[in-house]
């Protein structure tokens, strides 16, 4: 059997492995744009912050270990087309037969349509040659004012990287808030852990123009802010043309099945390109998480290989760590949640990551949404100074197998001095829910 | 309605906080043998360290407090008998009558039927005025030798302080590892772990005398061991005389319905005295967990307000720190399972906390059972450096709801570099352990 890939991102390098695990004669080949195969896009941050020390630390395996294991790589290649009728790539050295065929195409950093956006001091923060860019561009320039418009996570943590190399940062949103990921309240909790580390907000606020190249000012509502070093954080965009182009179902990204096939079943999508189903709402969504990545390439491999697998509806657990303060969320936020029109009981608690009398704990916040109709938990948040992945992961876990309010209230947890409290305030903050149902 | 509580540790306590919370009038009573209300015994090792400052810092709440909420202290009281026709509590200070009753009489150190064990410098480690003792004879006779006998997490906990004061340290064991919380080879672990800092184990052996008061030596299968402090942490017997004397149905603790009703509908036994039903083998047991203890309190609570509550099946999920290691584990180990004829498939996989690429990951192993039947988790042990606890949880959060191994294989986690890897080892090991179910 030939199977194809192409990308060579984290969902197509780990498809690869995966399906070599699970069939040792077909023949695999990855078909990748960039000259190496998978790395973290989640670490380049810390590369530019220089917590990992050189761009290349971040590549998972060197090229040679997939030799070895008899994955063909077909780097520095585009795909141009897909003829689903002859099944072949039609890619710029070449056709490619297949069998089966799977999509790991990613997606694109959004530009949006600012005057000035392509001036030198510009960058996005997607690929390891961004951060090559940009370490090139600070150590040249050594830029003291940046400015981070938009902010997901990637824009955060660019922002935290440039605080720690010494720049006073600007974040500028169109939005009300540090993150989308959050409710207003718990987003305001991270702004001011940020605030305290030297990086400033402006919400509401909508860049016009980029002066100068290299960038010396960026113009906010008429106002000119100095910057030398501009990161836009749009967001991404899943990459479709390839399987539109093909006549593939899409939408804001590709169509798939419980099995990650498109609309052909010979052609599979995974990663940030696949549009997956919400486990709350259960409309269509983009995760674009490596962790979901990661699991559609592993259902996408055992899939082919004939096992009778599903990848399930995502709640996109999240973590990440800036400054002091851990992050986490899943599901749906309460914002979201009412527009939607979900009716929900909401708890949230502050607490201390150990009990009282134990020296060292610090302050965090949880706040636990549930769906008052089946009393189901759909989302939370949880904002503190440690320890926040076990409880967004135990809440995540127990959300996955379909856990009520009181499941949260009367759960078991584990409790020691050094380590948590004896009740934990994740049990406090459903309960704070439970209330709300009466 | 006259609610009468006997038992002021954290059962206790705890009860009678909720209690009042549910009911505003209700005359609440606690009896209890020592001068103050709950505090934490998980605690009191890190007293004997020095970490926490006073013994009297992990007094939970002073006595005021409970009285400020009406509700009545009969401290330094014993409760001598329960007549339960005339329903009421006989005190050496009194009668006290009841409408419901409430036992929170918790457990008593073992102490072996070793000659000399009443010697000065012998000591159990169970109540605040052991860690007066334990604390007044170090500051006194500056021991240098240490043995702990026998070695629940108490005694591993104290092995841990006194080695932190400098002591050398022997646990004496006649089992044949560290702890019976884990496998032998994740035990393994954790004594390799503590005889890094200066404790050391004798496995499979039987002290047979304490010798010299103020002790100075433990007589170890004929030989003579110098000991300048001896902890006997043999483990804890529920306190049954006080039920079994009234009639109530008893066996190794107080036998209790789902309710925690005692064979008297009118009584309820919670805390270390109860013995309830264990998650996995639906067999009563003895939780003997401050964790339980709560939340036995609240279902106790809620069910005498009216609430039509149950009190879960346990899986004994349980923390704790030991230098520089975090070990958690819940439900069932291999080897018990072995014994009782449950056919079990294992995972273990040792992994790091973080990605290859960030720095400061530490190695962390993870071993997960599940039964082959239903293919369930029955049971986990996590041993690593950092960031058990949430592993333990999550898992621990998954068996209380019921998972699959599939459901542990395809979970969503959370990954961010600074914090996890993408691929997290609980899900590695339970991969692990889903290929020994074909």
């Amino acid at each position: 059997m030939r199977i194809v890939v192409i990308g060579s991102g984290t969902a197509g390098s780990n498809f690869a492995l995966f399906m070599r695990k699970l069939d040792r004669k077909a023949e695999i080949t990855v078909i990748g744009k960039e000259k190496t195969m998978q790395y973290s896009p989640c670490a380049l941050p810390h590369v530019i912050s220089g917590t990992i020390e050189k761009p290349e630390d971040v590549i998972v395996f060197p090229n040679e270990f997939y030799e070895k294991q008899k994955i063909n790589l077909m780097l520095n290649t585009e795909a141009k087309a897909i003829d689903r009728e002859r099944k072949v790539v039609i890619t710029d050295k070449g056709e490619v037969p297949y069998d089966k065929l799977v999509l790991a195409v990613g997606s694109k950093a959004v530009i949006p349509p600012i005057k000035g956006v392509e001036n030198e001091g510009v960058f996005t923060l997607k690929s390891l040659d961004d951060v090559r860019r940009i370490k090139a561009y600070i150590a040249e320039r050594k830029p003291k004012k940046a400015v981070v418009i938009g902010a997901g996570l990637v824009g955060l943590e660019g922002a935290e990287a440039f605080a720690k190399l010494g720049m006073e940062v600007l974040v500028v949103r169109r939005g009300d808030r540090a993150t989308t990921m959050l409710d207003k309240d718990m987003a305001k909790l991270v702004q001011e852990e940020m605030e305290k580390h030297g990086v400033s907000f402006r919400f509401g606020a909508c860049p016009s123009e980029i002066i100068g190249s290299p960038v010396k000012a960026v113009k906010i509502d008429d106002e000119e802010v100095e910057a030398d070093l501009v990161l836009v954080a749009a967001g991404m965009r899943a990459n479709v043309d390839l399987a539109k182009n093909a006549g593939l179902e899409v939408n804001r990204g590709i169509v798939v099945n419980e099995h990650l096939q498109t609309s052909d079943p010979d052609i599979y999508a995974i990663g940030d390109c696949a549009e997956v189903i919400d486990a709350v709402t259960g409309e269509r969504t983009l995760s674009q998480l490596g962790t979901s990545a990661v699991r559609m390439a592993k259902v996408a491999a055992e899939h082919i290989a004939g096992k009778d697998v599903s990848f399930r509806p995502v709640f996109n657990t999240t973590i990440t760590k800036l400054f002091g303060l851990e992050i986490g969320a899943f599901g749906i936020t309460e914002e979201r949640a009412k527009k939607a029109g979900i009716e929900i009981a909401v708890g949230k608690f502050k607490g201390s990551t150990k009990p009282e009398y134990y020296p060292g704990g610090k302050p965090i916040t949880v706040k636990v949404i549930f769906r008052k109709s089946d009393r189901k938990l759909i989302g939370a948040q949880i904002v503190g100074g440690e320890r926040v992945w076990g409880r967004i992961m135990t809440l995540s876990a127990l959300a996955q197998k379909g856990a009520t309010v009181e499941d949260v209230v009367y759960l078991e947890t584990a409790y020691a001095p050094p380590v948590s409290p004896t009740i934990d305030p994740i049990c406090v903050a459903a309960e704070m829910a439970l209330r709300r149902f009466h």
